[in-house]
């Protein structure tokens, strides 16, 4: 299994934390996003998008990140990230989508540079921008996760794609600065998640083309 | 069953195919976006992210159009949408997401209103803004169509997740007024699917909120 990944991409630190989770070895391709290497023809004849990651799996090539776990879960399923009960799925879904829609894509790398580049915007209302969504986005989180007991994970005692999910988004927002203090749910789970060697093993600082 | 809707929502849409695919009749609660009802507490109590759509099912209370599908596919099964054969389930997933995280968020009535608004963006760049992405994302449907043999629909000879999103995505861009003519596998399938009664039925103009 070959994984096409930037370390500083939290969808592809999303597939390495289920890809640790599962235990399963795979070859470690980095694509280096700053020096644009996700536009190359050889790269986009996987990755029609030309974004990362992408994960090759035998006659396999499939590109974003929830739909390759979903994969990795059909295919490889102990542990189950995406529960099979109908409702406790729906929860789970339901918090890894609020993040995967509500909150990563308006802030992503190329989102960001449109605004600097065409539109001009200015580096302070650019963080004001990425603040903004971040706030909306892990406040319906933080809410999601209020509305239910307490738990060592998003929902429940073992980790599910959710933590795959959220683990990424709140590293990423505190890179850009972002106080998540009154998320006092989000991170607590994050702190218990930031604790298994799986998503250790994931973080960004770990992979083999991290720049510090 | 109760859904809350706008009519020209494309979230909405993706939500009302799955329910007419399925023949599951439901309550329709509309939601005036225009009007900024999605924000009143009433419903943020439904919808903690305030935006729609949301399903009011029994007991179950759910927000994110992917997890509101997925949860009737495993309550309601017939007709699946998402296939259960690993790979199927992959490539419907994939076509999916590349709509619901590629293109859709960046473009959807609560982003371009920050671009109007804090960020003092004009007309003609928000135009811009909003083709540049549809270019994008439907240009990477467009390629992971081509890369598989013809078929009717999004993947495969019957409906799933992939057309309910890309259906309501077309419909919007064509409302604001791109050119898709060069998506021709797009185009081929969301033609295919216009002529069916349920894509029809879930259409903006056939709900009771509707304004012409």
């Amino acid at each position: 299994m070959k994984l096409y990944s930037f370390f500083n991409s939290s969808t592809s630190f999303r597939v390495r934390i289920a890809l640790a989770l599962k235990g399963l070895p795979y070859e470690y391709a980095a694509v280096n996003l700053r020096a644009g290497e996700q536009g190359a023809e050889e790269y986009r004849a996987l990755s029609p998008a030309a974004i990362v990651p992408t994960l090759v799996d035998g006659e396999v090539k499939l590109t974003q990140s929830l739909a390759i776990i979903d994969y990795l879960d059909a295919t490889y399923p102990a542990p189950r990230l995406v529960p099979q009960d109908p409702l406790e799925r729906a929860r789970v879904l339901e918090i890894a989508q609020t993040i995967a829609c509500e909150i990563h894509p308006i802030n992503n790398i190329r989102v960001l540079k449109y605004l600097s580049g065409p539109l001009k915007v200015s580096e302070a209302d650019k963080s004001a921008w990425y603040a903004h969504w971040v706030e909306e986005g892990l406040g319906a989180v933080e809410q999601l996760l209020a509305a239910r007991p307490r738990s060592s994970y998003c929902v429940g005692e073992a980790p599910t794609l959710a933590d795959c999910c959220l683990v990424p988004q709140v590293a990423n927002a505190q890179r850009m600065g972002c106080d998540l203090s009154r998320f006092e749910r989000v991170m607590a789970v994050v702190e218990h998640c930031m604790a298994q060697p799986a998503f250790i093993a994931a973080a960004p600082s770990n992979q083999p083309d991290y720049v510090g």
